[in-house]
Protein backbone atom coordinates (compact mmCIF):
# COMPACT_ATOMS: atom_id res chain seq x y z
CA UNK A 1 0.00 0.00 0.00
CA UNK A 2 1.13 3.63 -0.48
CA UNK A 3 0.20 6.50 1.73
CA UNK A 4 0.91 10.15 1.78
CA UNK A 5 0.82 12.44 4.56
CA UNK A 6 0.40 16.08 3.85
CA UNK A 7 1.95 17.66 7.09
CA UNK A 8 3.69 20.15 8.37
CA UNK A 9 6.04 18.15 10.36
CA UNK A 10 7.02 15.30 8.36
CA UNK A 11 9.60 14.37 10.93
CA UNK A 12 6.81 13.74 13.15
CA UNK A 13 6.24 10.16 11.01
CA UNK A 14 9.71 8.65 11.87
CA UNK A 15 7.59 6.80 14.67
CA UNK A 16 7.20 4.05 11.52
CA UNK A 17 10.39 3.40 11.14
CA UNK A 18 10.76 1.25 13.83
CA UNK A 19 8.96 -2.07 14.98
CA UNK A 20 6.03 -3.51 12.87
CA UNK A 21 5.44 -0.61 10.23
CA UNK A 22 9.29 -0.13 10.11
CA UNK A 23 9.66 -3.97 9.09
CA UNK A 24 6.75 -3.48 6.62
CA UNK A 25 8.44 -0.34 4.99
CA UNK A 26 12.01 -2.81 4.29
CA UNK A 27 9.53 -5.59 2.98
CA UNK A 28 8.61 -3.05 0.62
CA UNK A 29 4.98 -3.83 1.38
CA UNK A 30 4.14 -0.61 2.72
CA UNK A 31 5.48 3.05 0.49
CA UNK A 32 5.20 5.91 2.76
CA UNK A 33 5.41 9.41 1.75
CA UNK A 34 5.57 12.90 3.14
CA UNK A 35 4.18 16.22 1.60
CA UNK A 36 5.30 18.99 3.40
CA UNK A 37 2.78 21.63 3.52
CA UNK A 38 4.91 24.51 3.97
CA UNK A 39 6.88 23.49 0.47
CA UNK A 40 3.84 24.54 -1.36
CA UNK A 41 2.56 27.79 -0.29
CA UNK A 42 3.08 30.73 -2.25
CA UNK A 43 2.81 33.33 0.36
CA UNK A 44 6.96 35.31 0.21
CA UNK A 45 7.00 34.26 4.21
CA UNK A 46 6.12 30.78 4.14
CA UNK A 47 3.33 31.50 6.12
CA UNK A 48 0.70 28.83 6.17
CA UNK A 49 -2.10 29.96 8.17
CA UNK A 50 -3.65 33.48 8.59
CA UNK A 51 -5.90 35.28 10.55
CA UNK A 52 -10.56 33.78 10.70
CA UNK A 53 -12.74 36.15 8.97
CA UNK A 54 -15.10 37.41 11.57
CA UNK A 55 -12.71 37.52 14.14
CA UNK A 56 -11.82 35.02 17.36
CA UNK A 57 -8.76 33.92 18.84
CA UNK A 58 -6.57 31.25 16.55
CA UNK A 59 -5.26 30.89 13.50
CA UNK A 60 -6.81 29.34 10.74
CA UNK A 61 -4.96 26.98 8.00
CA UNK A 62 -5.40 28.85 4.47
CA UNK A 63 -6.93 27.02 1.52
CA UNK A 64 -3.87 28.06 -1.08
CA UNK A 65 -0.98 25.56 0.60
CA UNK A 66 -3.60 22.63 1.80
CA UNK A 67 -5.27 22.59 -1.43
CA UNK A 68 -1.84 22.92 -3.81
CA UNK A 69 -0.32 20.27 -1.57
CA UNK A 70 -3.07 17.64 -1.99
CA UNK A 71 -3.13 18.52 -6.94
CA UNK A 72 0.59 18.10 -6.35
CA UNK A 73 -0.09 14.58 -4.14
CA UNK A 74 -3.06 13.39 -6.75
CA UNK A 75 -0.13 13.44 -9.49
CA UNK A 76 1.36 10.32 -7.67
CA UNK A 77 -1.43 8.85 -5.25
CA UNK A 78 -4.89 8.11 -7.04
CA UNK A 79 -5.90 7.40 -3.28
CA UNK A 80 -8.77 8.55 -1.49
CA UNK A 81 -8.24 12.00 0.50
CA UNK A 82 -8.90 11.43 4.25
CA UNK A 83 -8.99 14.75 6.33
CA UNK A 84 -8.20 14.34 10.09
CA UNK A 85 -10.66 16.51 11.64
CA UNK A 86 -13.39 16.28 14.52
CA UNK A 87 -15.80 16.56 12.43
CA UNK A 88 -15.10 13.24 11.16
CA UNK A 89 -16.92 9.70 11.42
CA UNK A 90 -15.30 8.15 15.06
CA UNK A 91 -12.28 5.84 13.69
CA UNK A 92 -13.01 2.12 13.95
CA UNK A 93 -12.14 -1.50 13.50
CA UNK A 94 -14.49 -1.76 10.69
CA UNK A 95 -13.02 1.28 9.00
CA UNK A 96 -9.57 0.20 9.35
CA UNK A 97 -10.54 -2.95 7.64
CA UNK A 98 -12.21 -1.23 4.38
CA UNK A 99 -9.22 1.01 4.24
CA UNK A 100 -6.64 -1.50 4.34
CA UNK A 101 -8.02 -2.93 1.01
CA UNK A 102 -7.34 0.18 -0.66
CA UNK A 103 -4.00 0.39 -2.66
CA UNK A 104 -3.32 4.08 -1.89
CA UNK A 105 -4.48 6.85 0.70
CA UNK A 106 -3.70 10.41 1.07
CA UNK A 107 -3.77 11.90 4.76
CA UNK A 108 -4.33 15.20 5.21
CA UNK A 109 -2.69 16.60 8.73
CA UNK A 110 -4.23 19.92 9.75
CA UNK A 111 -4.01 21.27 13.04
CA UNK A 112 -6.68 21.97 15.88
CA UNK A 113 -7.45 25.68 15.46
CA UNK A 114 -9.04 24.72 11.99
CA UNK A 115 -8.61 25.19 7.91
CA UNK A 116 -10.74 27.09 5.80
CA UNK A 117 -13.48 25.60 4.81
CA UNK A 118 -13.05 26.04 1.39
CA UNK A 119 -10.02 23.04 2.10
CA UNK A 120 -13.40 20.47 2.03
CA UNK A 121 -14.28 19.98 -1.64
CA UNK A 122 -10.97 18.58 -2.06
CA UNK A 123 -11.50 15.92 0.92
CA UNK A 124 -13.34 12.68 -0.03
CA UNK A 125 -13.87 11.58 3.79
CA UNK A 126 -12.95 13.16 7.21
CA UNK A 127 -11.72 10.83 10.28
CA UNK A 128 -12.38 11.52 13.81
CA UNK A 129 -9.72 9.87 16.34
CA UNK A 130 -12.55 9.97 19.26
CA UNK A 131 -14.14 13.27 21.79
CA UNK A 132 -10.90 14.82 22.37
CA UNK A 133 -9.02 17.44 21.18
CA UNK A 134 -5.18 16.51 19.43
CA UNK A 135 -2.74 19.41 18.58
CA UNK A 136 -2.79 18.46 15.45
CA UNK A 137 -4.10 15.81 12.77
CA UNK A 138 -0.39 14.40 13.05
CA UNK A 139 -1.35 13.09 15.84
CA UNK A 140 -4.19 11.04 15.00
CA UNK A 141 -3.12 10.16 11.71
CA UNK A 142 -0.17 8.26 14.07
CA UNK A 143 -2.92 5.67 15.03
CA UNK A 144 -5.27 5.53 12.04
CA UNK A 145 -2.60 4.89 9.53
CA UNK A 146 -0.58 1.95 11.83
CA UNK A 147 -4.27 0.32 12.37
CA UNK A 148 -4.87 0.67 8.78
CA UNK A 149 -1.47 -0.83 7.86
CA UNK A 150 -1.22 -3.78 10.38
CA UNK A 151 -3.73 -5.21 8.04
CA UNK A 152 -2.52 -5.04 4.53
CA UNK A 153 -1.43 -9.03 3.93
CA UNK A 154 1.91 -9.87 4.88
CA UNK A 155 2.60 -6.88 7.66
CA UNK A 156 1.71 -9.05 10.79
CA UNK A 157 3.15 -12.09 10.81
CA UNK A 158 1.67 -15.33 9.84
CA UNK A 159 1.20 -15.70 14.04
CA UNK A 160 0.21 -12.96 14.93
CA UNK A 161 -2.47 -12.88 11.96
CA UNK A 162 -3.90 -15.44 13.59
CA UNK A 163 -5.16 -13.34 16.70
CA UNK A 164 -6.80 -11.05 14.27
CA UNK A 165 -9.49 -13.99 14.74
CA UNK A 166 -10.17 -13.57 18.23
CA UNK A 167 -11.06 -9.62 17.74
CA UNK A 168 -13.29 -9.82 15.35
CA UNK A 169 -15.83 -11.06 17.23
CA UNK A 170 -16.55 -7.84 19.50
CA UNK A 171 -15.34 -9.47 22.53
CA UNK A 172 -12.52 -8.26 24.46
CA UNK A 173 -9.65 -10.41 24.90
CA UNK A 174 -9.47 -12.69 28.03
CA UNK A 175 -6.31 -13.26 30.47
CA UNK A 176 -2.81 -14.39 28.86
CA UNK A 177 -0.06 -15.59 30.91
CA UNK A 178 3.53 -16.88 30.24
CA UNK A 179 6.56 -18.54 32.13
CA UNK A 180 7.35 -18.47 35.08
CA UNK A 181 4.21 -20.35 36.78
CA UNK A 182 4.12 -18.44 39.84
CA UNK A 183 4.93 -14.81 39.56
CA UNK A 184 4.93 -12.87 43.22
CA UNK A 185 3.23 -15.51 44.40
CA UNK A 186 0.36 -15.60 42.05
CA UNK A 187 -0.12 -18.66 39.70
CA UNK A 188 -1.65 -19.74 36.24
CA UNK A 189 -4.82 -20.71 36.43
CA UNK A 190 -4.72 -24.25 36.92
CA UNK A 191 -6.79 -24.71 33.16
CA UNK A 192 -3.97 -23.35 31.19
CA UNK A 193 -1.67 -25.79 32.17
CA UNK A 194 -4.02 -28.66 32.02
CA UNK A 195 -3.11 -29.47 28.53
CA UNK A 196 -6.61 -29.78 27.58
CA UNK A 197 -7.57 -27.51 24.93
CA UNK A 198 -11.29 -28.34 24.82
CA UNK A 199 -11.26 -26.90 28.40
CA UNK A 200 -8.96 -24.06 27.53
CA UNK A 201 -10.80 -22.69 24.97
CA UNK A 202 -13.88 -22.74 26.93
CA UNK A 203 -12.31 -21.43 30.13
CA UNK A 204 -10.78 -18.57 27.57
CA UNK A 205 -14.11 -17.88 25.95
CA UNK A 206 -16.13 -17.56 29.64
CA UNK A 207 -13.02 -14.59 30.66
CA UNK A 208 -13.69 -12.91 27.52
CA UNK A 209 -17.38 -12.56 28.15
CA UNK A 210 -17.08 -12.32 31.81
CA UNK A 211 -14.46 -9.15 31.15
CA UNK A 212 -16.71 -8.01 28.42
CA UNK A 213 -19.66 -7.96 30.43
CA UNK A 214 -17.33 -6.03 33.11
CA UNK A 215 -15.91 -3.44 31.24
CA UNK A 216 -17.69 -2.97 27.98
CA UNK A 217 -21.48 -3.35 28.80
CA UNK A 218 -22.03 -1.70 25.45
CA UNK A 219 -19.79 -4.45 23.58
CA UNK A 220 -21.52 -7.61 25.40
CA UNK A 221 -24.88 -6.00 24.57
CA UNK A 222 -23.77 -6.28 21.00
CA UNK A 223 -22.70 -9.87 20.88
CA UNK A 224 -25.21 -12.63 20.19
CA UNK A 225 -24.67 -15.15 22.86
CA UNK A 226 -24.78 -19.22 21.20
CA UNK A 227 -25.93 -21.80 23.58
CA UNK A 228 -22.72 -23.31 24.35
CA UNK A 229 -22.09 -19.78 25.43
CA UNK A 230 -25.43 -19.78 28.06
CA UNK A 231 -23.91 -23.41 29.28
CA UNK A 232 -20.45 -22.10 29.37
CA UNK A 233 -21.52 -19.03 31.78
CA UNK A 234 -23.86 -20.93 34.17
CA UNK A 235 -21.51 -23.97 34.68
CA UNK A 236 -19.33 -22.92 38.05
CA UNK A 237 -16.56 -25.32 37.48
CA UNK A 238 -15.27 -23.52 34.00
CA UNK B 1 4.26 18.05 34.61
CA UNK B 2 6.49 15.00 34.51
CA UNK B 3 5.61 11.56 32.01
CA UNK B 4 7.43 8.62 31.76
CA UNK B 5 6.69 5.79 29.28
CA UNK B 6 7.68 2.82 29.28
CA UNK B 7 7.94 1.31 26.09
CA UNK B 8 10.23 -1.29 23.62
CA UNK B 9 10.48 1.77 21.05
CA UNK B 10 11.79 4.74 22.93
CA UNK B 11 12.75 6.50 19.53
CA UNK B 12 9.14 6.36 18.25
CA UNK B 13 8.42 9.45 21.43
CA UNK B 14 10.68 11.62 19.09
CA UNK B 15 7.22 12.64 18.03
CA UNK B 16 7.27 14.86 20.82
CA UNK B 17 9.97 16.97 19.69
CA UNK B 18 8.63 19.18 17.38
CA UNK B 19 5.54 21.31 17.61
CA UNK B 20 3.92 22.96 20.59
CA UNK B 21 4.64 19.40 22.65
CA UNK B 22 8.23 20.50 21.86
CA UNK B 23 8.02 24.24 22.47
CA UNK B 24 6.86 23.23 25.98
CA UNK B 25 9.71 20.73 26.94
CA UNK B 26 12.22 23.30 25.60
CA UNK B 27 10.33 25.91 28.19
CA UNK B 28 10.67 22.85 31.20
CA UNK B 29 6.75 23.05 31.36
CA UNK B 30 6.96 19.60 30.19
CA UNK B 31 9.45 16.43 31.29
CA UNK B 32 9.56 13.61 29.32
CA UNK B 33 11.44 10.14 30.53
CA UNK B 34 11.59 7.40 28.43
CA UNK B 35 12.05 4.01 29.89
CA UNK B 36 13.14 0.58 27.91
CA UNK B 37 11.41 -2.41 28.93
CA UNK B 38 13.95 -4.13 27.54
CA UNK B 39 16.73 -2.99 29.57
CA UNK B 40 15.36 -4.48 32.56
CA UNK B 41 14.53 -8.15 31.52
CA UNK B 42 16.29 -10.47 33.24
CA UNK B 43 16.55 -12.89 30.72
CA UNK B 44 20.02 -13.67 29.48
CA UNK B 45 18.64 -13.06 25.68
CA UNK B 46 16.75 -9.47 26.73
CA UNK B 47 13.90 -11.61 26.11
CA UNK B 48 10.61 -9.33 26.75
CA UNK B 49 7.86 -11.78 25.40
CA UNK B 50 7.29 -15.66 25.97
CA UNK B 51 4.84 -17.77 24.54
CA UNK B 52 1.20 -18.40 26.29
CA UNK B 53 0.67 -21.12 28.58
CA UNK B 54 -2.96 -22.87 27.19
CA UNK B 55 -1.06 -22.15 23.85
CA UNK B 56 -2.44 -20.42 21.14
CA UNK B 57 -1.15 -18.00 18.39
CA UNK B 58 1.26 -15.00 18.99
CA UNK B 59 3.43 -14.35 22.51
CA UNK B 60 2.96 -12.65 25.73
CA UNK B 61 5.05 -9.88 26.83
CA UNK B 62 6.25 -11.15 30.54
CA UNK B 63 5.69 -9.75 34.21
CA UNK B 64 9.16 -9.35 35.11
CA UNK B 65 10.41 -6.87 32.67
CA UNK B 66 7.33 -4.71 32.65
CA UNK B 67 7.16 -4.86 36.60
CA UNK B 68 10.68 -4.07 37.37
CA UNK B 69 10.44 -1.39 34.94
CA UNK B 70 7.48 0.24 36.90
CA UNK B 71 8.91 -0.08 40.20
CA UNK B 72 11.97 1.36 38.78
CA UNK B 73 9.91 4.38 37.47
CA UNK B 74 8.11 4.80 40.12
CA UNK B 75 11.42 5.50 42.42
CA UNK B 76 11.28 8.63 40.58
CA UNK B 77 7.82 9.36 39.59
CA UNK B 78 5.10 9.60 41.89
CA UNK B 79 2.26 9.43 39.43
CA UNK B 80 -0.38 6.92 38.68
CA UNK B 81 0.83 3.99 36.45
CA UNK B 82 -1.86 3.96 33.22
CA UNK B 83 -1.35 0.86 30.68
CA UNK B 84 -2.77 1.65 27.08
CA UNK B 85 -5.03 -1.56 26.34
CA UNK B 86 -8.38 -2.77 24.96
CA UNK B 87 -9.81 -3.58 27.85
CA UNK B 88 -9.63 0.28 29.19
CA UNK B 89 -12.19 2.96 29.03
CA UNK B 90 -12.67 4.72 25.66
CA UNK B 91 -10.42 8.06 26.15
CA UNK B 92 -12.41 11.42 26.18
CA UNK B 93 -11.61 15.28 26.79
CA UNK B 94 -12.97 14.63 30.31
CA UNK B 95 -10.32 12.42 31.40
CA UNK B 96 -7.75 14.40 29.32
CA UNK B 97 -8.53 17.04 31.56
CA UNK B 98 -8.73 15.39 34.52
CA UNK B 99 -5.15 14.06 34.03
CA UNK B 100 -3.86 17.39 33.26
CA UNK B 101 -4.31 18.20 36.80
CA UNK B 102 -2.12 15.66 37.92
CA UNK B 103 1.83 16.59 38.41
CA UNK B 104 3.24 13.21 37.76
CA UNK B 105 2.20 10.62 35.26
CA UNK B 106 3.80 7.05 33.86
CA UNK B 107 2.42 5.25 30.83
CA UNK B 108 3.01 1.35 29.99
CA UNK B 109 2.88 0.86 26.23
CA UNK B 110 2.48 -2.93 25.49
CA UNK B 111 1.91 -4.85 22.54
CA UNK B 112 -1.31 -6.25 21.14
CA UNK B 113 -0.61 -10.21 21.78
CA UNK B 114 -1.05 -8.96 25.31
CA UNK B 115 0.63 -8.28 28.72
CA UNK B 116 0.61 -11.35 31.41
CA UNK B 117 -2.29 -10.57 33.56
CA UNK B 118 -0.40 -10.24 36.56
CA UNK B 119 1.36 -7.02 35.51
CA UNK B 120 -2.02 -5.39 36.25
CA UNK B 121 -1.58 -5.68 39.66
CA UNK B 122 0.86 -3.11 39.00
CA UNK B 123 -1.21 -0.95 36.95
CA UNK B 124 -3.57 2.23 38.86
CA UNK B 125 -5.72 2.42 35.27
CA UNK B 126 -5.95 1.25 31.29
CA UNK B 127 -6.99 3.28 28.70
CA UNK B 128 -8.34 2.82 25.41
CA UNK B 129 -8.14 4.65 22.67
CA UNK B 130 -11.39 2.93 20.85
CA UNK B 131 -12.51 -0.17 19.32
CA UNK B 132 -9.72 -0.60 16.57
CA UNK B 133 -6.47 -2.42 16.94
CA UNK B 134 -2.92 -0.75 17.05
CA UNK B 135 0.56 -2.83 16.73
CA UNK B 136 1.64 -1.25 20.15
CA UNK B 137 0.32 0.73 23.10
CA UNK B 138 2.54 4.06 21.75
CA UNK B 139 0.36 4.34 18.73
CA UNK B 140 -2.55 4.79 21.50
CA UNK B 141 0.01 6.84 23.88
CA UNK B 142 1.05 9.20 21.77
CA UNK B 143 -2.48 10.80 21.05
CA UNK B 144 -3.67 10.42 24.68
CA UNK B 145 0.00 12.18 25.98
CA UNK B 146 -0.53 14.95 23.46
CA UNK B 147 -4.20 15.86 24.38
CA UNK B 148 -3.05 15.82 27.88
CA UNK B 149 -0.27 18.16 28.03
CA UNK B 150 -2.10 20.31 25.13
CA UNK B 151 -4.33 21.20 28.33
CA UNK B 152 -1.14 21.96 31.05
CA UNK B 153 -1.63 25.40 31.88
CA UNK B 154 1.17 27.33 29.28
CA UNK B 155 1.65 24.60 26.91
CA UNK B 156 -0.63 26.47 24.44
CA UNK B 157 -0.31 30.50 23.55
CA UNK B 158 -2.58 32.52 25.13
CA UNK B 159 -4.53 33.07 22.12
CA UNK B 160 -4.46 29.20 21.63
CA UNK B 161 -5.96 28.58 25.22
CA UNK B 162 -9.14 30.72 24.50
CA UNK B 163 -10.26 28.39 21.83
CA UNK B 164 -10.32 25.59 24.53
CA UNK B 165 -13.93 26.83 25.67
CA UNK B 166 -15.37 26.86 22.17
CA UNK B 167 -15.00 22.92 22.72
CA UNK B 168 -16.25 22.96 26.24
CA UNK B 169 -19.80 23.17 24.97
CA UNK B 170 -20.43 19.66 23.65
CA UNK B 171 -20.90 21.18 20.21
CA UNK B 172 -18.58 20.69 16.25
CA UNK B 173 -17.12 23.58 15.33
CA UNK B 174 -18.01 26.51 13.21
CA UNK B 175 -16.44 26.81 9.62
CA UNK B 176 -13.47 28.82 9.30
CA UNK B 177 -12.23 31.05 6.86
CA UNK B 178 -9.16 33.24 6.25
CA UNK B 179 -7.69 35.22 3.33
CA UNK B 180 -8.31 35.26 0.10
CA UNK B 181 -11.85 36.46 0.18
CA UNK B 182 -12.51 34.71 -2.77
CA UNK B 183 -10.64 30.94 -3.52
CA UNK B 184 -11.64 29.22 -6.41
CA UNK B 185 -14.76 31.04 -7.33
CA UNK B 186 -16.06 30.46 -3.23
CA UNK B 187 -16.66 33.63 -1.49
CA UNK B 188 -16.04 34.13 2.20
CA UNK B 189 -19.83 34.13 4.17
CA UNK B 190 -20.93 37.75 3.80
CA UNK B 191 -21.26 37.84 7.69
CA UNK B 192 -18.16 37.17 8.51
CA UNK B 193 -17.26 40.44 6.53
CA UNK B 194 -19.52 42.39 7.85
CA UNK B 195 -17.56 43.63 11.25
CA UNK B 196 -21.10 43.36 12.90
CA UNK B 197 -19.90 40.94 16.12
CA UNK B 198 -23.68 40.01 17.09
CA UNK B 199 -24.13 39.05 13.83
CA UNK B 200 -21.02 36.56 13.51
CA UNK B 201 -21.65 35.26 16.76
CA UNK B 202 -24.62 34.45 15.83
CA UNK B 203 -24.07 33.00 12.49
CA UNK B 204 -21.44 30.77 13.78
CA UNK B 205 -23.71 29.31 16.91
CA UNK B 206 -25.82 28.26 14.02
CA UNK B 207 -23.16 26.90 12.19
CA UNK B 208 -22.03 24.79 14.97
CA UNK B 209 -25.60 23.39 15.49
CA UNK B 210 -26.33 22.55 12.35
CA UNK B 211 -22.88 20.72 11.51
CA UNK B 212 -22.90 18.82 14.78
CA UNK B 213 -26.95 17.70 14.24
CA UNK B 214 -25.92 16.49 10.60
CA UNK B 215 -22.77 14.75 12.04
CA UNK B 216 -22.75 13.48 15.59
CA UNK B 217 -26.64 13.35 16.26
CA UNK B 218 -25.31 11.58 19.29
CA UNK B 219 -23.39 14.54 20.33
CA UNK B 220 -26.86 17.13 19.41
CA UNK B 221 -29.13 15.09 21.37
CA UNK B 222 -26.77 16.01 24.85
CA UNK B 223 -27.21 19.90 23.75
CA UNK B 224 -29.22 21.49 26.11
CA UNK B 225 -30.17 24.45 23.63
CA UNK B 226 -31.14 27.41 25.27
CA UNK B 227 -33.81 30.05 23.93
CA UNK B 228 -31.42 32.11 21.92
CA UNK B 229 -30.36 28.48 20.06
CA UNK B 230 -34.17 27.68 19.05
CA UNK B 231 -34.84 31.18 18.24
CA UNK B 232 -31.24 31.07 15.39
CA UNK B 233 -32.32 27.90 14.21
CA UNK B 234 -35.85 29.74 13.30
CA UNK B 235 -34.52 32.42 11.75
CA UNK B 236 -34.08 32.07 8.14
CA UNK B 237 -31.93 34.90 8.03
CA UNK B 238 -29.10 33.65 10.21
Amino acid sequence: MKISVLTLFPEMFSVFDSSIIGRAKEKGLVEMEYVNIRDHTLSKHKKVDDYPYGGGAGMVMAAQPLVDSIKVCKEKNKGKVIFLGPRGKTFSQDMAKKLSREKELIFVCGHYEGIDERVYKHIDMEISLGDFVLTGGEMAAIPVIDSILRLVPGVLGREESFIEESYSDGLLEYPQYTRPEVYEGDKVPEVLLSGHHENIRKWRRKQSLLITKKRRIDLYKKVELSKEDVKILNNDKI
